[in-house]
This record gives structure tokens, sequence and C-alpha cells, in this order.
């Protein structure tokens, strides 16, 4: 499949949510996409106060449209997707290889320790006590990514994946809630070597600066 | 390949814990394996007090152990290991097949939502403002999946797949955890269905056993 077959493909996202990882994706993959800013609050769809429900009654991001016009949504789902839309940018070990089950090792782990067990208490639950507690577990669900990134550059195999892109994800906003990333130094490195990819770097950029266009 | 190349695979398990749903796809799928019983608070394995943190750091089940060696953790990349060992059984969409994808978009959803948004809360935060905000949202988690399950035998495609014996696996501990299944006729009778096929009553049934005979 060519990236013109695929101008059709929508994301719906929140500016540095998780579907940070599924732009990555797309720009990786070299495939064009539209974008649609979502207010994750207000659930309306940014450019035409659309009811965001209406599109995803999860009301989640992120939200892939795909050339069907069918809905796929969780990350792990979507980052697999939009990596088999490209084989040859070799995002992810090839359906049925060893690596990819590695692959989705790694994404439910980022989905549901980091993501689930961690990021979306502390943004989302208002009582400090339930912050606490999310909080108990984010030191050893670091160290573990900590321990088996030392001695490598990539989560699985020896290339970028979509994986990688979930986790400079999760890693960035870990920092921003005072985990220490930068006092576990295979973290720390690793996170700079992803993010300076070009086109992680450019997807940080865009969603950095729409990030200060919309407030919770 | 046949069920006897598989004879030592293993299972590390908490009874009742999300690892029945991989015990499910073993016996769904028709593969022997062998079954280890770790205590998930001593993080002892029951049948020699075996340091179960040397077999796998993160210290969680499930984890199988592959015929390689090589230790694989995580319910959604464990079932679909699984379901893919024999592709006769049926018991997950091919890889890279369009079914595939909401496969995995529905064990994101149980593992996020479901597992590690709501039950691991509730089973292992000690403070209980904690687990009454991870409650507020149970309700629409739980409403998705009925709303999915209007006129469906089944969450992807036609048949059984291993998302569902995931999906009833959490809907047995929503239900003791006093979340509202019954009165949801959609994943009630799903859940009736799911649990009377014989293989699913089978590790059900082996389960609440061993689950008897030990204590957090």
């Amino acid at each position: 499949m060519t990236n013109g077959a695929h101008d059709m493909l929508q994301l719906y996202f929140w500016p540095m949510a998780c579907s940070l990882a599924s732009r990555i994706a797309l720009m990786e993959a070299g495939i064009e996409a539209r974008y649609h800013l979502v207010h994750l609050w207000s659930k309306k769809r940014i450019e035409d106060d659309a009811d965001f429900l209406a599109i995803s009654p999860k009301g989640a991001v992120p939200v892939l449209i795909l050339d069907s016009g069918d809905r796929l949504t969780e990350s792990a789902a979507v980052l697999q997707y939009i990596a088999d839309l490209n084989p040859h940018a070799e995002l992810a070990p090839r359906p049925g290889d060893p690596g990819r089950y590695r692959l989705q090792e790694w994404l439910s782990f980022i989905g549901t320790e980091m993501h689930k067990g961690f990021l979306f208490p502390t943004f989302w639950y208002k009582d400090e006590a339930a912050k606490a507690s999310a909080r108990e577990r984010i030191g050893q669900t670091v160290d573990h990514a900590a321990s088996h990134l030392a001695g490598r550059d990539y989560l699985v195999g020896d290339r970028f994946t979509v994986a990688d892109g979930y986790l400079a994800w999760a890693l960035l906003l870990l920092r921003h809630c005072g985990v220490d990333i930068d006092g576990r130094p295979q973290l720390a490195s690793y996170l700079a070597r992803i993010r300076a990819r070009p086109m992680v770097s450019e997807a940080i950029r865009t969603e950095m600066a729409l990030s200060k266009t919309v407030a919770p």
C-alpha cells in the first residue's frame, strides 16, 4: 500500500495525550492523515463543536477512522494497525513473528502499568489519597523499563518500533508528574535518543504548541 | 503444531486472577501445560517456595514459559500467543486479519479499563477513597461492553475468541466486587453463555477449588 491510499485516515487526539504515540507512528510510517483535536473534558471536536461521543462512545483518544469508515480505538490496537499499514517502515515485527508478542507485551505494560495504573489516576482522580495510591508502584514500574533498556537502544529487537513512540510519550508525562526519569540513566538516554528522531521531535513540537491553545 | 509439541509450556497463575484467561485459552486450544501456583503476596511458588521474582521480576501473573525457556507476560500478549500456537482452534482472527485489531482493541479495553482501572485498585489499594475513585467510571465501562454485546454472541466476529475468556474472567470479578452485571441482561446472558462452555467451566471450577486452599 502506498501513502496516497491512506490520505483519508483520520486521527482524533488531545495534545500530549497517549494519542501522541499514534501521531508518531503515522509520521514514522510516512502516512498522511487528518488530525482532529477533541476536547477530552467537554467531549467536543474543536474545529466545529461536533459531539465526540457520537463519533466514539468511549470518549477517549486515540480514535483512528479507517478508510472503510470503521473506528479503531485503544493505543495497542491502533499502533499495530498503523505499523502493519506500511510494513516497509518496519515499525513492528511482522504479525506472527516471535517479536510481535514482545511488542504486544510492551504495549500492554505501558498501557496498563504506566498509563492506566499511574498517569490516568494522576490526571483524573480528584482525591489526593487516591493519587498517592496510584503512585506507590510507579518506581518499580519505571525500574522494570530501565532494567530492560540497559544495553539496548530500543524496546523490541534492534530498531525503532511503535512501542518506542508509546514509551517515549509515557516517559515525558511521567517526568512531568515528578517521576524521576533523569536519575535513571538508561531511561534518560533512551528518551533523548527517541526524541532525537526527526518525526518524533516534530510530533512532540506540534502537540506541545497545540497544548498551549487549549485548557482542560 | 500438535498438542504434544507444547507439553513443556508452563503457566504461572494465582487462582481467579487474570491468569485464568490464559488457562481458559490453553484448554480451549487443547494445549497441555504445567501450571504453577504462585502466591501473589509472598511472591513464592507454592510447590517449592521458589522465588517468583527470580522467575519474573515483575512479580505478576500470567507468566507463560515457552518451549524455548523464554518468559512471556501480559495477558494481551500471552493470549494472542496461545491462540496462534494452535490456529486450528480458531481462538483469534489470524494475525494481520482486520478482526485481529478488534481482538487487540478488546484485550486492551479489558486490561486497561476493567482490570487496571478498577479491579486492581479494588483489590490492592488500601485507601477507601482511592478505591472509590477507581469505582467512578466502572458503570460506563461495563455499559460499553453491554452495548457492544447487544445482538452478539461473542466480542469479536461470530465465534469464541481468547478475548471472551478474558472478559468472562473480568465480569466474574466485577460481580464479586459489587458491580451490577445481572442487571445488564446482555452481560448476564453473555457470561452465562461463555461459562457454559465445557473448558471454561472446568477452568473456573479448578481455580475456584484452588482459591480455597490459599489466602492472600
